[in-house]
């Protein structure tokens, strides 16, 4: 990797433009084998906002059209974080200005706009990734290691939940979230990060089915209410491309659950289990020994489980979920180094996409779908 | 209730056998509101076992052949315990025999003779009760409490899964358990239990899906291997009549998981959750208060659920599996007598097996079915 | 074991009178291979609660005066259940009958009573056991078993919590139980659970010191506030024969706290936990394999943890408090029957209540003291 | 707080050193209301490692030579994260310097040494902060202000653990850290951690009573064995200024503990409970509202729990360990500003060392000694 670090541009300065903006700024120091990337600009549509979030994120410039950004050959490669609209347009036009993209999930709110993204990266040659940081937590990279050594076996049966509570109470108004445009609802709006670890860690599904409710059928809106579109409930069946089963349950509107992904994945010699509200543990069952002692072992998080060590010598220490985000950044680098690198690619992004347009024409169809 | 206690012929001496016959030793004991049970005579179809099982669970007789059971005048209810296959026989015999039947669950291994059980019940006028004895938790019945008062608003979205470990291993040798005669596998094997429970605190289904799975296509039976013929995994989602739709995941080959039966029921004010390996816990959660100090409440069960403090007078002691099938026996004793009673009756029983034989056809046939 | 059963008389129809009562009643037919025992008669001082229990709990004659219990050919042992300052002059008068005695903890209010009791044990060579039930648990069983095979290696430090929050609440009324007559309060009057585990599982006590609080100083009583005698709130340092450290600390005002008693044992090769608020799991940890899979494993009780296959075939179905006492009854057989039994006797028992009294005294003395 | 931000000077390039890095990357892009500090020079004794960590951490400048960094106009602030015992020199070199001082805990290997620095920050006038960042917790803020607020009432009675397993293996050979140079050992190695939430949470301590432990009293040292000098294992009992009894038990040789400091809290309303290897859960039981749904409610961090929310916008998504040293510094910024900061200054520390001091010396003469 070169002396000079990366030029990076950074569209959006929210919730996942903040966390790129601290990734990018952790990098160097908590891995301490990359030249630290230079911040060079942040777009953000009000260039005021755009020009304070530059000052409190570190970056030299700012400007209100994130265009500007394409045209600088000190900026390497883009973050692209706003809302997902957004994200085909930009990613495009940055690969084809000759940047790496680097675009929190999900692609698009189309197939048909994932597909072009996909395609564009292609052509582009250059590295495309997306946003799913809930892979890089080392102990999933753990799971995905005892995975592949068959700790547990051969996998027949796995379940995956979602779960927060953001759209729980039936009072929230209706927003731009509970819209059409929006997409499905818990689906895509969370439940790809489940589909990101079922493809990390288990491969792609091949056929689907779906079914998706509305918790509340209409939320206030000043006036009185209106009709919600999309659905905040979501559940899939799922077979993958090496047979075992899935059941997906996502659920935006499940009261006390905040960010709940409860993972168990059954094979014939074990069991894996891991919830993401405590990020910092696995469970691990295996058929071995006397049965007398067996049971699930709750695995802590510590320096075995690289790159853990990197932020805290300790084991036990934690980490927390922008820790995620700096881990997935030095992948990133990997991948413009030409490096493998532990990431979802455009393309891999695209296998999601389908999967989740399948189970919500298969739920609105009422039987199984191909993917893809 | 008259002082001298019911005359209880028990058929069967196996596993539920035996926790029959303790419901049965313990029912006055732990009330102290009802005369004790007449424990007459014991049957099952090995004479010197039945001889040998009548001495050890306090039964005064015995006999090889359990009609004998209902020619005896001081019998007043047959405890059926039997393998499911002999439950209509014995159960439809018993109520034209005059008996009232405690008949384990589940009723039968096809529809057309859970059917003649119900019918068989409805023109006998006789207590008919069915063991499906997780329903009689004290905390469940808390829980069903809770749901009444609406603590938990209306209910949208539930999930249950049941998963015990006895048929995980794939060395596990081929039994009747996996032979088609015994039923569909996982669905009606121990979903039942779940079904139960979703029957008792949420209502009946009126739409199914299904999913069956088999993680082990073959199992060895001494000469080489055999084809399994049923579904060691089994996955249903069901529309209830409320609405709420329910996702059911059911796996007998879930290694560590030792008897789960884990609930989670979300509502538009809160959520509920409970796990059956830690029966004497429940969690609830409101949306109530500052949101800073909310949270899942973990309930440990106590004098203040009752009917816990007819076991023990002080919380946090713990009740026991056995325990459970106490409290459904004293249940049993006020149906018999008259009293409302908190048990699944044949008719409701049927309901849960008509649900068993749709959500089986949905998942043949990829598409839902309405139920009954 | 002879044919006929052990004709059992019980002193006391409160808790755990009747936990005894469920005890006898349930032993024959959960182990199968004893005789049952005879239920002859119960004693109460007020006779017709006496008469009632009888009737309740099985027992075939009652009376007011328990000394009558002492005079009968037909009764071979006794159950003492009555406050703990009737525990002396009934058991001495019991084994100087000539009757085997089951007595439950602790054994007296004064050592010296307590040295009475052991004293007369012994000169009657009778079985003289305490009814210390939480050893039990077939999970104390598998520690004990761990310990033994050094699985976590030699033990240097251990801690036992024992909570509930029967005294938390400041206005619960002054009664007999905050008096100087009941003893010291959380130390003896719950604190000697943990002492029984300890002394069972690791070994005698050399040395302590002791610390001992009363949260209230006054409670309500009526007219006013009255003083409060003894310590809701029990802290003690040991040091155990084989050299390992314990710290215990007791607290009958912990609110929340329901039959906690937590316990951490930490060897040079391992680690084991167990919480008696989830009776049926243990956590055992080993320094052992791979450090990136190493983790606390959370074993649940099955039939692979004897006894506990007696009361259920199937793992994960839990045991509950009253089945601890049942197994305890059957030890108590083995006892009579001149078998190796676990269990304490009056003469481990003495040395509970004499650490007990030294830790009181080391408390008030602030310095360490000499045990017995 | 001033457009240009704090000029900062960091002495240790290790553990500590890192997350002081971190700390002072984040805490602009973090909490975005202070101004950007500027990494002005790192010091470590070895000038190429100096230099390379310079590098890595973003820092302009490196030197060999720690005073080099107080000889400097553009260092504010000096970072000082070397072994405990260099803490006394440079803090006071620092605070004599005119500089502001951020030190690692704990402030010194003898009580004489902490005096001081206690005074040296009097004298200087300048911000003295200690690196306590346990206390920075949110949750443990909310803790605070569930106790200010009495929400558990008056607190009578309080345990701490604190246990890891870096010294759980007797063969891990000897080291410094278990040389009598090093201190105490668990005590003071670790246990000033518990200390400083005692302390912060429930105030002074005004008498203890202590015991301390080898487990193994030597270590292999290459060619043979060798004396340990310290205690990994320690215990103390408290009493502190409002009258609440704490015990605090430190173990560092604790198999299978990563880094747990588990807290209980018990007031006459309610009890609080908390475990630092989830540091994103508190447990809160209150004695409010009917007793058959009390119970602990497991709280869940998030916005509502200032500052999460300055790191991720949404709740349940967790903190790490290095987001609490970046609170820390937003801390150690207010109170360089003037502004009230919840920090643990010299003087506080002060009386920490004071008491692992009197601990010590309480559990050599086997009696309770008042503290200071």
């Amino acid at each position: 990797m070169n002396k000079r670090g990366l030029g990076v541009g950074l569209v959006g300065s929210g919730f996942m433009g903040k966390c790129h903006a601290l990734a990018w700024l952790n990098v160097a120091a908590v891995f301490g084998d990359v030249a630290a990337p230079r911040l060079v600009a942040l777009a953000d549509a009000t260039p005021d906002l755009a020009a304070q979030k530059a000052r409190e994120f570190g970056f030299a410039e700012s400007t209100g059209t994130w265009r500007d950004l394409l045209q600088r050959d000190d900026i390497d490669i883009i973050s692209i974080t706003t809302p997902n609209e957004f994200h085909p347009e930009m990613a495009i036009a940055a690969l084809e200005a000759g940047k790496h993209v680097w675009c929190e999930k999900p692609m698009a709110t189309s197939l048909a706009a994932a597909t072009s993204m996909r395609d564009a990266a292609s052509v582009a040659g250059k590295t495309a990734a997306l946003g799913y940081n809930y892979i890089q937590n080392p102990l999933i990279r753990q799971v995905k290691a005892l995975l592949a050594d068959k700790v547990i076996g051969d996998i027949n049966h796995v379940r995956f939940e979602m779960d927060e509570d953001y759209m729980a109470d039936p009072l929230t108004p209706f927003t731009g979230r509970s819209a059409a445009s929006a997409g499905y609802g818990a689906l895509d709006d969370f439940g790809v990060h489940p589909l990101s670890l079922i493809l990390t860690l288990l491969g792609k599904a091949t056929r689907v089915f779906g079914d998706m409710r509305k918790p509340y059928a209409t939320r206030p809106d000043g006036k009185g209410t209106r009709a919600v579109d999309n659905f905040d409930i979501a559940t899939a069946l799922m077979e993958l491309e090496g047979g075992a089963q899935v059941t997906l349950s996502c659920n935006r509107s499940a009261w006390g659950r905040k960010g709940r992904i409860f993972m168990q994945i059954f094979g014939n010699k074990g069991t894996l289990a891991y919830d993401q509200e405590r990020l910092n543990e696995v469970q691990l069952f295996v058929n071995d020994g006397p049965v007398a002692t067996q049971g699930f072992r709750t695995i802590i998080s510590g320096p075995a489980h690289a790159p853990y060590g990197r932020f805290v010598p300790a084991p036990g220490h934690q980490l927390g979920f922008n820790d995620l985000k700096t881990i997935e950044c030095r992948e990133v680098l990997r991948a413009v180094a030409g490096e493998p690198a532990h990431l979802i690619s455009f393309a891999e992004g695209l296998h999601i996409e389908a999967t989740v347009h399948a189970i919500a024409r298969a739920a609105a169809e009422g039987r199984w779908l191909a993917v893809g």
